[in-house]
């Protein structure tokens, strides 16, 4: 007979695993064997030095497939003496686990395996199957974490049809916000090049501060959008402008600043590198400096349309907290921004509180309603 | 008899000292021996490390006084292997003298050496009195060089009554100009301070370049004036903004940027810093970043009005060369910027071609022509 695991006890099972980017540190060998008893196929789909797990329950090619994702690397605990209790301790008192993990996100992992067990377990589906995709990079670069999995999914033939992403998702209180979008993010990396001179005499150079300022600011002193239906307005940040011109009668010949972006439905990476690259060459065209820009998109925007898989993780959330949860696309980017090109997604999780801060930890209740919740989750999909 | 020094040999003679900044290289040791022949109390005036050389023909206290200020420092050679004649080497040819100094200045030094030997061996003035204020730090911070000898000067009750720096003033041909006065110069230091943060959650942070960038593009995107009666519009340089933020998800903390002001005489140092503090304090008081700034002025512009002392220098030099020279104000800082508290300054040269450049020559001829220009001004201001 299969034990259905406490997802506290797990949690801290899990946070006892000192598995800092991209180190295992054996929390994926944990879930793998608790999921195994439990019926589950389990294959590891390391890539790169990055571990990641895959699971099964029911059949491939089952009539509905419900995924989760999650991910159990957890960022550096910082100087360990600030802690009051050691961050891989998972250390227990007075209802809170301690350590680093406790709320973003073994918590969460622990509450959807646990969650998947005991309906699997207890009521389980007819045709149906129950994905599991567990990333140890999330933290770090994220190039062979979440993505790597859903590459291997797609060339194995495993599907999901809908995925929740456990990150913590609530600001202040369990079932207040369901994340079901998150905007873009890219990179620009802007090198203005001009003409080197003395200070005294500007007009036998060309300063490409003056140049890559305009541009700046012209960037940064009107908003990109006001928002969309089910967006907060995009946001430009320059990051960092650097020239390293320790001489202050020197016109320098070069200067960089990089600006990140997160933006809504309202643009996408391409639009906005369109936009910025006509605005330089404007001010090229007036000035003689010339801009090299090259981007990196980290995500595009995404959004999961209300419809019925919303209203379904609405009224579970609903029904178990007594809130009702306002559905958002703030906040940074998720490995959401992976699976939203292979099915519906949304997260929805935990409190986001001290998320990677020293004494980071979670009331052991809120792990076990998360996993009531993912367990109501799964009835109603499957009912 | 004092023998009169050929000016375009005593240049070869002071190029073959090596007397990059602040080392002396014989070339002061080398005037003093010419001059105290030629009966000029000669006295250096050396502080912290800076080798100055003051000299007096005539009575300390003598009716009129005429002054000629230079410097023998050069800045260093640079690659050796790109001259075509040994920088230090004083080489002869073809009418060229070649060498570091030959324009930029050893040539204006001999120059008023030679004119001003001649001029009191042949026909010696009354109740007047020369006095050649000659410093090893021009090209160098320039803190214990003619600033100290005019300290000294004033310590000891030595006086100028009119003075002509001997540097480079003719952009193309002997007589196209003679410098009248000089822009100031200040170097500010801009210090943005905000609150760090998360690209994603930027009412979370406050960005510093952004402020920074505000207040750059408003000193940049408009002129400071349009030029006054004898000066050209001052300029405003940028020269170096620096954050060096590696992380193109965080918002920074801090933000720095240098810039360099050349000011005509509708400012000084004082009106243009509280200007841009005001500008700051506008921007803090909107966006909450603080501004850190810090001034160091190099020298108020100055300027010697046209008058009778002008009119001579100028009567002279059209005599001498046929051209009409124009009354600049052109040009980067000179020493000029400490005489002019003194007594009225002028500057006129050589032609400044191949200043600070490799395979730096002046035309042996053009040096002789200087020095009988200095002579005929000697001659006319003590007649
Ligand atoms: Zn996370
Ligand atoms: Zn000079």
């Amino acid at each position: 007979m299969t034990t259905i695991p406490d997802p506290a006890r797990l949690t801290a099972d899990l946070i006892r695993c000192p598995s800092v980017t991209p180190d295992e540190g054996g929390s994926l060998t944990l879930l793998a064997g608790v999921l195994s008893k439990a019926g589950f196929t389990c294959q590891r789909v390391d890539r790169e030095g990055v571990p990641n797990l895959f699971a099964r329950w029911g059949k491939k090619g089952a009539a509905r497939s419900f995924g989760f994702n999650g991910h159990t690397d957890v960022v550096p605990p910082g100087d360990l003496a600030s802690w009051t209790h050691p961050p891989f301790s998972g250390h227990e008192e007075d209802g809170w686990i301690w350590g680093r993990g406790a709320t973003d996100m073994k918590s969460g992992v622990a509450a959807f395996a646990a969650a998947a067990i005991a309906f699997v377990t207890q009521t389980p589906p007819k045709d149906g199957s129950i994905i599991l995709t567990i990333t140890g990079d999330e933290e770090g670069p994220g190039r062979h974490g979440t993505r790597a999995l859903l590459d291997w999914m797609q060339a194995n033939d495993e599907r999901m049809d809908v995925c929740i992403v456990g990150e913590p998702s609530n600001p202040d209180r369990m079932g207040e916000m369901i994340k079901i979008g998150r905007r873009g993010s890219m990179t620009l990396r802007i090198e203005a090049q001009g003409v080197q001179g003395h200070a005294a005499y500007p007009h036998r150079a060309r300063n490409p501060i003056h140049a890559l300022v305009r541009l700046l600011h012209g960037l940064t002193s009107t908003p990109l959008d006001h928002g969309t239906e089910h967006f907060d307005p995009s946001g430009l940040q320059v990051t960092t402008v650097d020239c390293g011109n320790p001489a202050s009668n020197v016109i320098p010949e070069r200067a960089q600043a990089t600006i990140n972006i997160r933006f809504n439905d309202a643009h996408d990476s391409g639009s906005l590198d369109r936009m910025i690259r006509a605005r330089a060459e404007a001010i090229s065209a007036e000035t003689g400096i010339s801009f090299a820009i090259s981007a990196e998109v980290s995500g595009e925007s995404f959004l999961t349309r209300p419809g019925p898989f919303v209203d379904l993780v609405t009224g579970v959330v609903r029904e178990e907290t007594g809130i009702d949860p306002v559905l958002s696309t703030s906040g940074g980017t998720s490995d959401a921004r992976f699976i939203k090109d292979h099915c519906p997604v949304l997260e929805f999780g935990l409190v986001g509180h001290f998320m990677h801060q020293v004494d980071e930890r979670v009331p052991a209740d809120q792990v076990r309603q998360l996993a009531r919740i993912y367990r109501r989750v799964l009835e109603s999909y499957f009912s």
